[in-house]
């Protein structure tokens, strides 16, 4: 099957390589013509432009978009421009599901169907496959299927009386929006999942809080008793160790314990941690649904606090600590 | 090797059959006459008490304690009156680890070690195997070797570059009390990543809520565009896609997978949920060392939340409302 | 100075009382004609629809709306759709800033001006005076300047060196929305406040869990020093002492501490507690700007659990027990 | 009456003080010779040594301390060898409760009653009198009676109906430990409020987040709607105004705006915010009792984050990042 790739990153050039490797035909464009190029010699059609990309495209046409979630919206109008009734447009990028719920409206006038599809898998969809989450109209999704069923990994471990595409790693979620909707929720889990572990990690780390002095002014909390905290863990292979048949075994255990091997005081890693959208987006979701996510809350307000934005909440505590009781900050805490 | 195993429930049973199929010699004991009658119809040797099961025993002699964590500290004390220097005695359940601190030194002085084995697996162990991390002296450890080793999966995927028997899935993490602080750590986490999942989840189920009528009086808020959620997802279907190369798939999405696509709105649970003490535990262990940790914290106050600890609270919230504001609570909220 | 009230609920109907104390002549309108009556027989003119309240009204007329938030937005229209060039709405309600800052650039075709006040002080506003956090356009707010002075509560120990109106309890936020948004945050930390005052209550009220039984099964976490847990605290008291120069002291507190001595174990109060959309606002909006608001997300999120919105969840984590370990639920937690 | 007071810091000079305004006569020690003769030139009897305070008193000797929390026992247990049946030890610091429980009972042995105070009111107490929480045997802390009252604030402002010494800022809650865990709770939701409201106001100083310019890369949320994100807000005029008559009015707000009133920037603090203890201990009963405290926890936890203790934790997010998608971390977040 024939498709247009727009957006060559890390995950938009994966999945071009991965269904060419199917034998799909792909159109290749990105804004920067070096990774054009790359795809071209792997066997892509190269464009250099929008509208060359769409005129090598045969009708129906589709245009799956890989890029970030800022340029999605006036990416989208302008294909929408160039192409025609009949033809379809996909965001597999992590973009706002209601963008996909105002598009696909706005595009139906057109009669140009317009697909959002979750993509999990990261840069390792290339060799795993990718985990599709699809939202659109029915028929344009069944007709995309043998694109999905390539990018995807295929079926592997189904469960006894499983149905349907998901056992093989994609899923109709739903009318427009659903596809990123779910992906939304999964990136909100994704950020809870992660601090579970980095949080129980670094307990592990501070075990050994015992061997330490501490100073005792009225400023400082004693550590009443230093003997239970007298461990010096090899954090690296209590990693590994769990990933054997533990309760939290997991993929993203695997590649912790795999980083942390190669690298066991994370040296390579300031910690200023970014966050996407999507977490964010997920909490709004909640917050406007009436449902509790006090999990991942903590884990996108962490975040936010680990790039410094906590800093003029905590002036203002040392301020009133200050205030009524004389208290002078320590440096460093 | 011999072993003698006290306490037969679904933890320990299962581990004496996965010994007995290594082809260890063990010898159970529990205070349920039944459950000792059912291993022996399996091959076990029976015994009718603490100190019969220590007789069947040759020297040295080593002891596995599998109970819960309330009863450890007693039982080992009264095992320990029975056993002489040179045996061992091993804990395997959920306890504290301060008691094998506590407990290893006590008995040290009667020549007899104290082995503290965190166990992961669940009532799955059997099958896949143990994940077991091991606190004590080196020496004991050491001669236990073949009866972790065969509880445990055994090496399976084993990273490039792991050493040692982690990735056989058991792990010495060090010195008495090491393998029950890694196993709270792990369990501590284990509640993290739990509730991560289900707060997604429970932000899908809610995904419809712009469907229902809101009230629009001054209690309730509204919801400003009901047009974003009107999506009726199958849950099971999406926790079945995510198994596959997505980002958070792990063992607790299987089962959670599995368990949905038996009972999709989750009929057979009320929601009260429980919590044996680890959580709790490295939340204190936290505390004393200074490590942050809101995610594995909200995780289990949502658990006695559950169980309407949190009553007081609300009625005192619903009655500081009346106080300054006139509002009146809402029946069911 | 005239003005035009609509919405007489407990806060309009005493926003006007407090006005006629003051001199001003109110035009009342509600859609109950009882509430209206009422205040007729104090003093204030009654109208009988929006057209005969803006009807009753000399230019430049000033018409104030404060209703639920779920009608504001409309309501504000079909009043704008009676006035002329020249005349204001105010909105005291709890909007979302939002619509004040939609309304405002709507209105200003028409020549209307829109000011958005929050306000604070609940039905104590007529005693206390109402604290009033006022957006919009300079001109317009300094045109109602009597109105604001006479419902705030006037200056009463003011600090030093404190200039503008803010020491008389009233403030020119901002331009369109800066007052409601600085009411939502006011809102946001109200419910901060009142959880951390609940969660301590609800410490003290269990502060005698020593004296009860815990069973010893691997569901429950034992209790390990329950000579701890004895205290029986007379927790209206302890309200009460509180109040008298701690560092929590507080308005709320006072409440609390009346509250209590009345109805020491909350037995009027069920603890289904509502929120009214300025929590949810204050989260969204820290959300969007990546302001960490662990505290304030705690608070709703305890608040939406508090009705139920858990349920979902909570079943989840009690389904991924059973499937890991076989845990049976206990009654009752 | 007379009184030996043992530890002269910020809140023990000023309770001598306090004291002798009422015409106690005090006895004061401190390991600086200097802060004893700044007393003894304010009328107290100076002391040199531990056994010079106990040999200045008349039987049945008060010895109260005042000191950090970490030397309260060894202190307590080094007056207690110099006294003798009938005297009084009162601790008066932020120690843990539990200890008071543990060193009335070793006292009680040798006839010494051991009283514990919890006190608040910061260095402000002398001016407006300390609020006092006591626990232990009834007889010793009627004999202290007039201390009590003299170092409380009196009453003001009573409720209708209270009874007893709260409405005077003291109260007797319990046996001994009673004093330090109502303290504890009542630090634990300091904490909280703190918070609370230091989260607002950082809500507010980011209200103009849509004046900036975001990049537009997969690693940054995009913040879709600028338009409402343009306000500049007087933070310590809105500090001002909610002093007037608002919910959250307290005199943590009152400090916080007399403050904001010098230093709107709080260029004096770096915020890295201490924690003493009590707010730990407050989390400790939460746990053991099963009490969620989302908030509390949520208050602390940001306080470690504040001092870097998350460092560990964020860089592994960081390098899972890395791990699963590639995402390279950005330079300050």
């Amino acid at each position: 099957m024939q498709i247009g790739m727009v957006g060559l990153g890390r995950m938009g050039g994966n999945m071009v390589r991965r269904l060419m490797r199917s034998g799909h035909d792909c159109v290749a464009y990105d804004v920067s013509p070096d990774n054009v190029a790359a795809l071209v010699s792997e066997g892509a059609t190269g464009s250099a432009s929008l509208a060359d990309l769409v005129g090598k495209l045969d009708a129906p046409r589709t245009v799956w978009l890989m890029v970030p979630a800022a340029l999605t919206s006036q990416l989208a109008r302008e294909i929408a421009a160039l192409l025609s009734a009949g033809d379809t447009i996909v965001d597999g990028g992590n973009s706002y599901y209601r963008e996909a719920v105002d598009l696909s409206r706005e595009f139906a006038g057109l009669g140009i169907d317009f697909i959002d599809v979750g993509t999990s898998g990261g840069v390792w969809g290339l060799e795993r496959g990718f985990c599709l989450m699809i939202g659109g109209a029915e028929a344009a999704v069944k007709r995309l299927d043998p694109i999905f069923a390539s990018l995807a990994p295929g079926a592997a471990g189904p469960l006894d009386g499983a149905v349907g595409t998901a056992p093989a790693g994609y899923l109709h979620c739903g009318p427009s929006g659903a596809g990123h909707f779910v992906k939304m929720v999964h990136n909100g889990i994704e950020y809870g999942v992660m601090a579970a572990f980095a949080e129980g990690f670094n307990v592990l780390d501070k075990a050994d809080a015992g061997t330490e002095t501490r100073t005792t002014d009225a400023e400082t909390a004693p550590l009443s008793e230093p003997e239970y905290y007298q461990y010096d863990f090899d954090i690296a292979a209590v990693a590994e160790v769990w990933r054997h048949s533990s309760v939290i075994s997991s993929w993203l255990l695997d590649l912790t314990a795999e980083t942390l091997l190669r690298d066991p005081k994370l040296d390579n890693f300031a910690g200023n941690v970014s966050d996407s959208g999507e977490g964010r987006w997920t909490l709004k979701a909640a917050i406007e649904t009436g449902v509790p996510v006090p999990v991942l809350s903590s884990a996108l307000f962490q975040r936010f606090s680990s790039r410094g934005n906590d800093e003029f909440a905590n002036k203002m505590i040392s301020a009133m600590r200050y205030a009524f009781g004389g208290h002078h900050e320590k440096p460093g805490g």
